[in-house]
C-alpha cells in the first residue's frame, strides 16, 4: 500500500530496519540533524500527503533529546498534510512517573501524552508500559503490545536444567510473573523486601518454593539492575539451582552492565525495545526482536484489525 | 508580597539570582535533577498553592534539555495549584525555525509555544525575539523586552575614537540597527551581500558611508559568528576606522570564539539572555546584564503595570 509510511528517527534505527523489512516496505526519507548550536533540524524528504505515517521512536536515553525529536517530527507530519500519525514507542521514556509519590511532584508520563497529542499524533502504539494506566493519559487510540511471549518463547524452546519457576522480584510485578508462568507451565515466587527498621538493610524474603529450581526473574524495566542483581543472589543463596533474569526494557543505565557481570545471574533476556550501546552488548545479555510483533501490529492497525488478538 | 515566586532551573542561574536581588525576593526552593538514564526529576521544596509564580529560564543549549526541563516544572507547578505560571525565558530557543523556509519542515518555534501552553504555562516574558511574529504564536500574553537601550547605553558611556555608524550585517537587522542609531543619534549602514553566480563566493557590498568612522555591528544572535567576522573584516578593508559588535543573544556555537578572536572585531558586547561557559569568557567579549530590564519587567507584570514603558 503506497499510502503506508514508516519513517525511523534516531533512537533505534536498527529495529526500525527490522520493522521496515517485516512490513515489506522501505523506509521513509527523511534528514534529522542538529545545527551547530544543537537544536533539532529535520526535512521530510518524500512527500506523505495523505499518508497513514507510522514514526519509529523509543524515547530512552537520551530521553529528552528523543522527546523533542519525536514531537518536531510529528509537527513537521501535520504541516506536510499526512492523513494520520501513528507514534511506535517501543519504549515509553518517563513511565515511571505516572503519579505524584510525594507532593508537588511532577506527573512526567501524563505530560507526554499531552504533548505527543498537541504535536498531532493521532495514534500511539506501545509496549510494556511500566504502569497500564498511562493508557488513561491519552485522548487518542493507544495499542498496548505485550513483551511476555517473545520472553516465554525464548524459554520455551531452552534446554534448562530442572524444573522452573518465575519470579517476580517485587510485588509490583506479580502479574506480570503470571503471565510468563501460564505461558511456561511454571509456578511463581515473589520476593518479599522488608526493612525490618529504619536505617538497616532491606532483608529479602522469598514467597514460593524455589528449592532446587531454574529461577526466571521477569521485570517489565532493568535500570540500575539493584533490585534484579540482589534478588538473584538471594535465590541462589536460598537453594536455587541456577537463575535467569528477564526483562522487556533494558535501561541498564549507571551501574548495571558491572552488577549484571558480577552477580549471580546466568543469563539476562531482553528485547530490542531500547537500542544496546556498543558496550552493553556483553555475553551474558541476550537481545530478542520485537520487530515481528511490530511489525504485525502495524500491519494490523492499518488494516483495522484487532492487535489484542496478537498475544492468544 | 509573599504570593510573589520566582524560581530558576537550569540554564542561567547565576541571571535567576541577579534578578530575584533586583526584585528582593530569595529563589524558590525546589530540586531540578536527573536519574540515572537520565530522566528530569523535580521536587518543589516550598508551597506555592495560590502564588504568582516566574521561572527563569533560557532554552539555550542544551536546548531540548532545558526544554524539557521547563515543561516538567510547568506541570509540577500546575499540579501544586499555583494561581499563575509565568514563563520567563530571555533566550527562546528555536526561534530561528519559524517558518517554513523548505517544503515539509516543522515550524518548531510554534510547535514549543504549543507546548508551554499544553504543560499550563499562563504567560511569558521574554526577551529580543528572532522574529517578532512569533508573538503571534502564542494564545496567552506575552510580554516582549528589547535589549537594545541595554548595548546602545554601553556604547554612549564608552569614549569612541570617532564618528559611530551603526551597521546592520544584512537586509533582515535594519529595524534593530536603526533603534540602535536613533538611542545613538548616529547614521546606519547596511551589508549588502550577494552572489554573483552560483557556487561563487558572496560579495560584501556597504551600503552607507563608513569610512574613517567607528563602526558598531548589530545583530540579535549571535551562533557561529560567520556573518558577524566577515562582516567586521569587509568593515575594516573598506575603511572603518574599528570596528565593534553587539549582539543581545551570545549563542557562540562550533567555532564562534575562535573566529571572534581571529577577527578585526576589537569588542563583542553581549548580553546574559544565555550564560556563557568558562572557555567563552574571553577577553574580547563583554557581557551586560539584562538581570534590571527582566527584574522591573516581573515586578509590572506582577503590579499590572504596562512593561512598554520600560523602553521610553
Ligand atoms: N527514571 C527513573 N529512574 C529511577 N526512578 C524513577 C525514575 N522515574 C521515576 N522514578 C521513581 O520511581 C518510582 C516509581 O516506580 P514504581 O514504584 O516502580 O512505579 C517513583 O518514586 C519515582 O520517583
Ligand atoms: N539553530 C539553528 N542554527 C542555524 N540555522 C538555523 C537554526 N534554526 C533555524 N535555522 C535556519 O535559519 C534560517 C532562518 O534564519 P533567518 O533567515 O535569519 O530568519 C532558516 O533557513 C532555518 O533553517
Amino acid at each position: 500500500d503506497p499510502n503506508l509510511k514508516v519513517f525511523s528517527l534516531n533512537s533505534n534505527v536498527e529495529l526500525a530496519q527490522e520493522i521496515a523489512k517485516v512490513i515489506g516496505v522501505e523506509l521513509g526519507k527523511c534528514s534529522v540533524s542538529q545545527f551547530s548550536d544543537g537544536e533539532i533540524q529535520i526535512n521530510i524528504e518524500e512527500s506523505i500527503r495523505g499518508c497513514d505515517v507510522y514514526v519509529i521512536q523509543s524515547t530512552s536515553s537520551p530521553v529528552n533529546e528523543n522527546i523533542m525529536e519525536l514531537l518536531i517530527m510529528i509537527d513537521a507530519l501535520k504541516r506536510a498534510s499526512a492523513k494520520t500519525i501513528n507514534i511506535v514507542m517501543p519504549y515509553y521514556g518517563y513511565a515511571r512517573q505516572d503519579r505524584k509519590a510525594r507532593a508537588r511532584e511532577p506527573i512526567t508520563a501524563k505530560l507526554v501524552a499531552n504533548l505527543l497529542e498537541t504535536a498531532g499524533a493521532t495514534r500511539v502504539i506501545t509496549l510494556d508500559l511500566h504502569a497500564p494506566q498511562i493508557q488513561g493519559f491519552f485522548d487518542i487510540p493507544i495499542d498496548h503490545l505485550m513483551g511476555v511471549p517473545i520472553l516465554a518463547d525464548h524459554f520455551k524452546s531452552k534446554e534448562l536444567n530442572g524444573d522452573v519457576v518465575i519470579v517476580s522480584p517485587d510485588h509490583g510485578g506479580v502479574t506480570r510473573a503470571r503471565k510468563m508462568a501460564e505461558r511456561l507451565k511454571a509456578p511463581i515466587a515473589i520476593i518479599d523486601k522488608r526493612r525490618p527498621k529504619p536505617n538497616v538493610a532491606e532483608v529479602m524474603n522469598i514467597v514460593g518454593n524455589i528449592e532446587g529450581k531454574v529461577a526466571i526473574l521477569i521485570d517489565d524495566i532493568i535500570d540500575t539492575a539493584g533490585t534484579i542483581t540482589l534478588a538473584a543472589n538471594a535465590l541462589v543463596e536460598n537453594g536455587a539451582l541456577e537463575v535467569y533474569a528477564c526483562c522487556t526494557h533494558p535501561v541498564l543505565s549507571g551501574p548495571a552492565i558491572e552488577r549484571i557481570e558480577n552477580s549471580k545471574i546466568k543469563e539476562l533476556v531482553v528485547t530490542n525495545s531500547i537500542a544496546l550501546a556498543e558496550e552493553k552488548r556483553v555475553e551474558k545479555i541476550h537481545q530478542l526482536s520485537v520487530a515481528p510483533l511490530i511489525g504485525e501490529a502495524i500491519i494490523r492497525v492499518h488494516e483495522e484489525q484487532s492487535v489484542s488478538t496478537l498475544f492468544d
